[in-house]
């Protein structure tokens, strides 16, 4: 940019010219497309037919870099992932950015590429953005608030209240990558681990599964909160009881051995690349037939199963016990995600 | 709420217990509508045939409240707004929250209450959300980011892109209210002057203009930068020159008299309420008419015209000069909206 600045200033907030060549420099340079580079103020889509899917989420993880992800891939891929959820098939997202005065502008630039990376790999077009800046210690670096629109096919009707007595519990893969991933990153927990998030767009593979289960009730990433707090709002949303069989859950030894040493329960660490699917029982293998063949679900299985009563969620304890799973009480881990 | 604090906590921000408190205590109580209570990750909508609209922008005002409105109001009408200017009609909007710790619950109240009065006003749905809390001095108070959704009928095609040497160049009120409002909500500025914020949702007056001028090139709402940068925008994705005669350009006398003061120049201070609008000068009068009728445009008036050559944007001034118009350098007014 002509002024030389490497760091975030006041001015490139202020929708003139210093914004202006930011955008230019930074934004439109790596999310290039015809609906973008018009820069008007609103993106104008000509979508397939269908119904619209609409969602939004912040993005306010510490640190903004971790094992395994970033708060660029991290907030494409959770909008993205909430789309699907819903079975769309996401087709644009928008970007809006507040960032701390000050920040490098190497770090903005290596944000971008990485949601113009994840973008791509998703399948959706950076239609839109918005960029403020707030004086130092007044954010922390940057926030990142991503909203997206999909499609969803006619016969699709997934909803968090869809879960039916008989219907199987599934899971793709293992509990509480990303949050201990972010805690470790923290300087307070330095674990020595290797542990990566789970982050990952599971767009492509929630159509696959829909396209071979079209009968699927529900489907829901369990991100803040962990499974367990998801696995609630389903029970209570539908008004069922869900049984989990702990045996059947699978965590990695190593989050495992983290979560022991941190006093937490993998049931309620954040996930970014896992999805919960409540279908038929007698579709279930099938399901995981489908989840298994993709490289985001080799670790797929069944976890549990919908009850008429007792209503809420409980653990088949691998000692015998049923003990009752509650939502989320309080804050476990800040600016998880 | 069971807890009974009277302020935001990170564990309002947990995806857990608390959280769903705060969503069925503050957001869905005031949003109530059957797509958002469902608390599902995405909305899904059946919008009307036509292109879709897409915009986002994120608000960090401060102070988050000021003469003529707050951060609320101000997130759904900018984002209606936005959606306006490219012709749409704007159905359904998100709002994505990040809080500061330690916020009162009942400002936080008030401001959703604002929200859902602007989203009325605007006769659109609040169909999807986000809530985030970060540790006190991680953030200021609140910030919101509100996302939109709009259909575009046939035969409209506004673009920033569009004008053309011959058009008229129109305004529908008085220049720099809002941000001459916001400064004057700050403690370092006391102006005693009964100045508002023309904060305002646009897009009923805009698509009775375009019913009756379908014509009509470029919309374009002058936030931040102010008119000047917009129309410098509009200048230049257009490939033309615009020329405005000083004489017509309608500023307050408070708002002279503030500007004076203060060393700030009314084509360059942020507005809320107001949109230029580009078309044949043939139409000009009708539109003006049409503008007229309608209580956000009593004061519309032709403002300029545009032109082949020169290039740029140029002021006839009073004294009989022509001067350029640049873009706004640097910052001018930090954290307007």
């Amino acid at each position: 940019m002509e002024n030389k600045t490497t760091k975030i200033l006041l001015g490139h907030g202020s929708g003139g010219r210093m914004t202006h060549e930011l955008i230019a420099a930074v934004f439109k340079k790596r999310f290039s497309n015809p609906v973008l580079n018009s820069l008007d103020d609103a993106a104008v889509l000509t979508p397939k037919p269908g119904r619209l899917a609409f969602t939004t989420d912040s993005f306010v993880v510490n640190p903004i870099f971790f094992p395994g992800g970033d708060i660029g891939k991290l907030a494409v891929f959770g909008t993205v992932n909430d789309l699907a959820m819903k079975g769309a098939k996401p087709f644009a997202i928008s970007v809006a950015a507040i960032i701390e005065e000050g920040l490098d502008i190497s770090v903005l630039e290596k944000i971008t590429d990485s949601v113009a990376a994840a973008a791509r790999q998703a399948g959706v077009l950076v239609a839109t953005g918005d960029t403020k800046v707030v004086e130092r210690g007044k954010a922390d670096k940057i926030f990142l608030t991503t909203s997206g629109v999909g499609i969803v096919e006619k016969n699709i009707n997934i909803s968090g209240a869809g879960a039916r007595p008989g219907d199987s519990v599934l899971i793709n893969g293992t509990l509480g990558d990303h949050g201990i991933a972010v805690l470790s990153a923290r300087n307070d927990f330095k674990l020595r681990s290797g542990i990566k998030s789970d982050c990952a767009a599971l767009n492509h593979l929630v159509l696959k599964l829909l396209s071979k289960c079209r009968d699927t009730h529900v489907l829901r990433d369990p991100t803040r909160g962990g499974l367990a707090t998801t696995l609630n709002e389903i029970a209570s949303s539908s008004g069922v009881g869900i049984i989990l069989d702990e045996k059947d859950i699978p965590v990695n030894g190593a989050i495992k051995a983290a979560c022991a040493i941190l006093g937490l329960d993998p049931l309620y660490v954040a996930n970014e690349g896992k999805f919960t699917a409540i279908l038929p029982a007698k579709d279930a293998a099938k399901a995981i037939a489908v989840m298994r063949a993709d490289k985001l679900g080799r670790a797929s299985r069944i976890i549990g199963k919908v009850v008429k009563s007792p209503k809420g969620v409980w653990l088949n304890t691998v000692s015998g016990g049923l003990r009752p799973i509650v939502m989320l009480e309080g804050e476990q881990l800040p600016r998880i995600c």
